[in-house]
């Protein structure tokens, strides 16, 4: 007997067949239709709200749920507010789809297309976040990818009453209201993990654990990053006032988000000159040090913490800063190859030829030259909207906007062509011509 | 304690890294110097190649294996040349890494810069053909990849003795000898397939179970197919003459090939007229039909069997082809969606609004209008050289160059920019502006 869960991804398979035919305008009018409806059932879902908030105070007096995951729970007319401004930003974004990459002539009569087209289904597990549902679904829709989502059990109520909404905004505007589902309880995370003939990709949106364990259970490919342990190398010929200026930033700005900076490796030429700049100016943002044996001897009067078994490889996310004397910038890019976890570093340096060894050399989603971290971003990067921040090496890099929900085709538009023609003695050749792409 | 396969691969993680910033000309002088050694030690290659045939002399007179295989596993003098032809092809590609694919201006001064760059380690599985160790190591090369190749053991002493001249030239040009490494016996499978910390890719070459079984056993994303169940659609405004001569290459020309066609999706208005002609095609050409009930009534004089259970979701890789006669072009495409294996499939119309419905509305990684599916190949579409044909649809789909061998990563230089500036009040606006690349 079929599942539950499994006829909502078969639905939701059978969706994403009609949303891959359907136009960019379509798509767009069911956004804006279901921005509106969130707008207008703000009661409604404040209500639904009101029960998860209700269900989450003996958790929150118990201390089994933080005040900062209650926080994130609780819907406010703002948040209602800003999750619609954030769908309708969704709807102004280009079409991902049907974009042309590559044209070439094969032969005369003979044109080969490589085009963008959706994935298919994607299945997004997030925890105690309400927003996540009008921002994937947004995102689902304008890729013309069918969404099945799950929520955390927290979230459940808001989450139900969202759906329901776009539900409705879908049928309204003529495509298939499978097109978003939500499924709830435990057993569905293990369920839609084995789905490899219905889901084309996981979106695990939460902490690392979450990450780890989709990862850990499923064949089928996951976008996403367990950790994010950024660095900053301050080369030899560093200007002291922008390394403090970038640390800083990079360390104090948000501690929790993944583009936060971890550890501070410094050139031993600067060292002496740096740590005590870089000790007083932590001291002063509320950073705590934890170093080197060397970083430790050079601060002896501001007897930081040594760094513990594995500090190295450890994402603080907090304010906390790990700090290491290096002997050139060749142990620096070991170092984070060997204790990094491919997400995003930087050189601080006058020295172009170090900076560009520096950015060649290190194996990282983002690589940057006397920048902060904290630019590793999807909407920093001009991305629009940011699906994630992917650590895998395959298929989408680093911080991913729209383009990373679709795959391509090749189409190939002939007029009987044979291959037989184009081997053996008499062959046809190729033209192999590249085109322009309009 | 370290396992030897384990050894190898971090061997070729420390190569990948010298790789990743040696210069392409190297990497040239790397793949000519091996390909001249290749040709001068033909000899011992020969010698080497008949020790692995006199050990594969009793199973083939047990049966246990092919003449074919036999035949793939001998080496002669025009397959050496052969070899080397085809590695100096590959030197003459362009170089794949190092490409900008987008460049940003994210503010003045501050520009960001997304790259191609070698994935790292790949480790390629393959079973009795010689060719592919040249194949690869030219290839990984090119890319600036380490690679991990595992022979079939019939092909050991072969691989072992070409390995050991490519690892000559290596070492000869100044680049690591472990950039190209063999591991034998059946053991190191598994070991790689779990090295998910040092392996960044996994490339099976060989039939559909060695496929199958790699992409059941690891979480190291698999390139490749295990099955090609190509697909021709007989649209009822189809040209009759073409619709035959495009099935006579598609399923006659090289029936193996993941690319040759299974299946014949025959619309019903055109079916009566059509299908004797294909009748009679198929007995000129040694075909044999398999078809569906109303196939079979229509070609009662011909006596064909009818598709067996799964027969629809079968590859044949013989001159076998299974017909079916369907109502309309969506029922062409709702089959090929339940039993095709999203390889390449082709419609043969006049009609243009159905070729482009075909077009836009199949999920495959080839969709072809009146052009045979053998097309779908590297060499013909232009890449040079062919990495393998990927099914899935994530990083690479269809048929794949040396671009599907590089991954990309954001490089983003500046001046001292901290994101700070960019949010709150006084927020310094980003320009997102999208610049040329040359």
């Amino acid at each position: 007997m079929t599942s539950p869960v499994r006829r909502v991804a078969e639905a939701a398979r059978r969706a994403s067949r009609i949303l891959s035919k359907s136009s960019p305008e379509q798509r767009n009018s069911a956004i804006r239709a279901a921005a509106k409806l969130v707008e207008q059932n703000r009661q409604q879902l404040l209500e639904a709200n009101s029960q998860d908030l209700a269900a989450a105070d003996p958790m929150l007096a118990s201390g089994e749920m933080t005040s900062a995951t209650y926080e994130r729970l609780r819907l406010t007319g703002k948040k209602i507010a800003e999750m619609t401004r954030s769908m309708l930003a969704v709807r102004e974004l280009p079409d991902p789809t049907g974009k042309v990459l590559q044209r070439t002539e094969l032969d005369q009569g003979l044109v080969l297309e490589k085009i963008t087209c959706p994935l298919g289904v994607l299945a997004v597990i997030f925890e105690a976040r309400s927003d996540a549902v009008t921002q994937i679904s947004a995102l689902g829709l304008k890729s013309a990818n069918a969404v099945v989502l799950k929520a955390g059990h927290e979230v459940e109520r808001t989450a139900l009453a969202l759906i329901a909404i776009i539900r409705g905004a879908l049928s309204n505007c003529g495509l298939p209201e499978d097109s978003v589902a939500l499924v709830t309880g435990r057993e569905p995370v293990r369920e839609l993990l084995n789905m490899t003939d219905l889901v084309d990709m996981v979106i695990p949106r939460g902490p690392k654990q979450l990450v780890e364990f989709v990862q850990a259970n499923t064949r089928i490919p996951v976008l996403g990053h367990a950790e994010g342990i950024c660095h900053i190398y301050v080369d030899e010929t560093a200007d002291i006032e922008m390394a403090l200026a970038i640390i800083d930033d990079a360390k104090t700005d948000y501690p929790a988000a993944c583009n936060a900076a971890e550890t501070v490796l410094v050139h031993e030429k600067i060292a002496s000159q740096f740590l005590p700049s870089l000790a007083e100016m932590s001291r002063s943002r509320n950073v705590a040090l934890r170093g080197c044996e060397r970083t430790c001897a050079m601060l002896a009067d501001h007897r930081i913490e040594s760094v513990k078994n594995a500090g190295w490889h450890h994402e603080y996310s907090d304010l906390i800063l790990a700090v290491r004397v290096v002997d050139s910038i060749d142990d620096a890019i070991e170092h984070i190859h060997t204790y990094g976890s491919s997400h995003t570093e930087t050189i601080v340096t006058h020295d172009p030829i170090a900076a560009e060894r520096f950015l060649n050399e290190v194996d990282s989603a983002g690589v940057f030259h006397n920048a902060s971290t904290r630019f590793a971003d999807g909407y920093r990067y001009g991305f629009g909207a940011e699906v994630g921040i992917s650590t895998s090496k395959l298929h989408a890099r680093g911080p991913v906007g729209l383009d990373g929900l679709t795959t391509y085709k090749y189409v190939l538009r002939g007029s009987g062509q044979v291959a037989g023609d184009y081997q053996g003695a008499n062959a046809r050749a190729f033209t192999h011509k590249r085109l322009a792409i309009e």
